[in-house]
């Protein structure tokens, strides 16, 4: 019941991401004294309430009595909104199971305020599956200091994304192309090269099959030193733009302090570059069931000059997107 | 009933391949009057049974007033082996039912046979899957006077079959190999370039995970003008060896006049020119959970300048072989 709880509440944390940051995108589920699932929430855009607050705001009277399952612990610090573990001990829930617990100083303390008020509480629920849902992007941020990175290339099987004339649109379909759209409204910023800016003008947003917006668009980064123009698809005002006149990866993720995840969607040289820098927790490779056979790589400049130094990834999944494959490989330690 | 004994005639005559060549590897199944299995059998060796005398032997007197379930349709001719159709009537089965009809007027007529001797004579039973099923080389050999080539590549999912230095084994892991040694037992020829046979010295048997050869071992082929040493491991006698001092796919399969099934082992620049040739009824894509970026692209000189014309596939499926994947993709007429 606790684990079925969990779930939903990962599931439902799915839609805060990117729209929570720079707080974690957190779910939560209340459950009644029946074990009855009475109220969900997930983290709302900063000075909005946590998830907590507002799984317990549908609960109602029904949490009395009831068990809390939310993925990461409940917060016990007073920032823009009051403490959830409070909120919590007011609602007079008799258990609280948490996935992750908070790393994080000014914040964790969270259970043990809980235990102190009686509340029964137990933490790691279901914790591997948790940490590799939305909060990986959060964790990646409070372990390492940086967004969680995924590395995007759509290619041929053969790993050609141009063919030799320079002709690139479109090498997957176009329900890889919306997946991939999905994946934007997800993040906190797509990062590119200014090679693809200057060459395709894209708007790099987030949109539906229907071309309308998601809710939540990333942040567009452009690195490298040429200018983009004043008339760049980029510049429209849909979601911000940055460049970033660098070719080192660590300084463009520096720009983005507030970021918990980021997608780099090439070129080549862009994706190789994340790659020599270690830092690319995931690669979405979208495989086309096409042959070129000349054309650009999908990855270059990645420094690796010897098999042994292959960036080796562990597979997590294989997705049929209509014609197309995506591959979701993921860095062994995740 | 008829298409579960279907099934496993194709199943049966799946350890056929390559060894009954030029015969087709057809399957048979004999059901007694109760519709029990009672004979499976495959085609043998040149010069041995056909599969439905071997399923006949087995049956004995059980065939009497059974079906007898076969993938092809059976032959009427006298070769080296007495006609099929004469040896169902002999043993009194009542009803018989194939998947594909024998489009060699020689051979044809099996079905005409049977019904003038009173036997209840059906075609087309899962026809379409008995085509794709260990048929394919046979038919394809019948329709276009060429083997069915499957073309295999060994990849990182950025595309790439060496490292920058020249490194290249072992892109894959073990289970891809088995599994493409297991592929490599059921054709009749496996092709490589000068290139491949120089750099690698490859023995390209068929061997099994402890190192024992299968029973049926490929002919190999390099293609290309320089010469190979007469130390080569290609030269070991445990398969013959031809060597075919051209640059054309079209010639090479000349000079594999029995073959019904082959496939084509690389370099890049052979694939390459078997994709353009239009000759790859099949690709076999194993790709490892790596990225180089740098080193030897996987296809080159395919002809194809720009995306409109890139070879095109349809996917037939995709297998996890331990860390790597198994994408096979298939002409889109097959
Ligand atoms: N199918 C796909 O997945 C996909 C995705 C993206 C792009 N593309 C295609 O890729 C092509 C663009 O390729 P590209 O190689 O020109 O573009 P790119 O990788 O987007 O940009 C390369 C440029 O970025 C700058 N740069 C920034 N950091 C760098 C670093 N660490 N190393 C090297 N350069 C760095 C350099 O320009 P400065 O001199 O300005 O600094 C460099 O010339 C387009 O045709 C596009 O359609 C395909
Ligand atoms: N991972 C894999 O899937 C895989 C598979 C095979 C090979 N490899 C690697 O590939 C490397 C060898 O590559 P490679 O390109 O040198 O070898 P290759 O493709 O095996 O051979 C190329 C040579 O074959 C001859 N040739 C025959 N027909 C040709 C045609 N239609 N077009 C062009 N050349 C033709 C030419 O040599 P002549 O001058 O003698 O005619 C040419 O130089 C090795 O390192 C090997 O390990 C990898």
């Amino acid at each position: 019941m606790i684990e079925t709880a969990m779930r939903q509440a990962v599931g439902v944390s799915a839609d805060a991401r990117g729209a929570s940051s720079p707080n974690p995108p957190v779910g939560a589920v209340i459950l009644d004294a029946d074990g009855l699932v009475v109220g969900v929430g997930r983290t709302q855009p900063p000075g909005g309430p946590h998830a907590e607050v507002m799984a317990l705001r549908e609960a109602g009277d029904a949490a009395l009595g009831g068990t809390a399952v939310v993925t990461l612990e409940p917060c016990n610090h007073t920032g823009r909104t009051g403490p959830c573990a409070h909120a919590l001990i007011d609602a007079g829930v008799a258990a609280v199971h948490y996935g992750v617990a908070d790393p994080n100083p000014s914040a964790a303390g969270g259970a043990q305020t809980l235990r102190a008020a009686g509340v029964e509480v137990s933490g790691g629920v279901l914790e591997t599956e948790v940490r590799r849902g939305p909060l990986r992007g959060w964790l990646r941020r409070q372990e390492s200091g940086r967004p969680y990175v995924t590395v995007k290339i759509a290619a041929t099987v053969d790993g050609r994304i141009a063919a030799a004339d320079g002709t690139s649109q479109w090498i997957t379909g176009a329900a890889a192309r919306e997946h991939a759209h999905a994946q934007r409204a997800a993040v906190d910023a797509i990062i590119v090269g200014t090679g693809t800016a200057l060459a395709d003008d894209p708007s790099l947003t987030a949109r539906r099959a229907d071309g309308s917006l998601y809710p939540h668009q990333p942040t567009r980064v452009v690195m490298g030193w040429r200018a983009v123009g004043a008339t760049a698809r980029l510049r429209d005002g849909t979601s911000p733009f940055v460049q970033v006149r660098s070719h080192d990866p660590h300084e463009v993720l520096a720009m983005l302090p507030d970021a918990l995840a980021v997608i780099v969607e090439g070129g080549p040289a862009i994706v190789g570059a994340f790659l020599a820098a270690d830092l690319a927790d995931e690669v979405h490779a979208y495989l086309a069931p096409t042959i070129l056979g000349h054309g650009a790589a999908a990855v270059t400049d990645t420094s690796v000059t010897t098999l042994a130094q292959a960036h080796r990834f562990r597979r997590e999944s294989v997705t049929e997107l209509a014609d197309d494959l995506l591959v979701t490989l993921m860095r062994d330690q995740n």
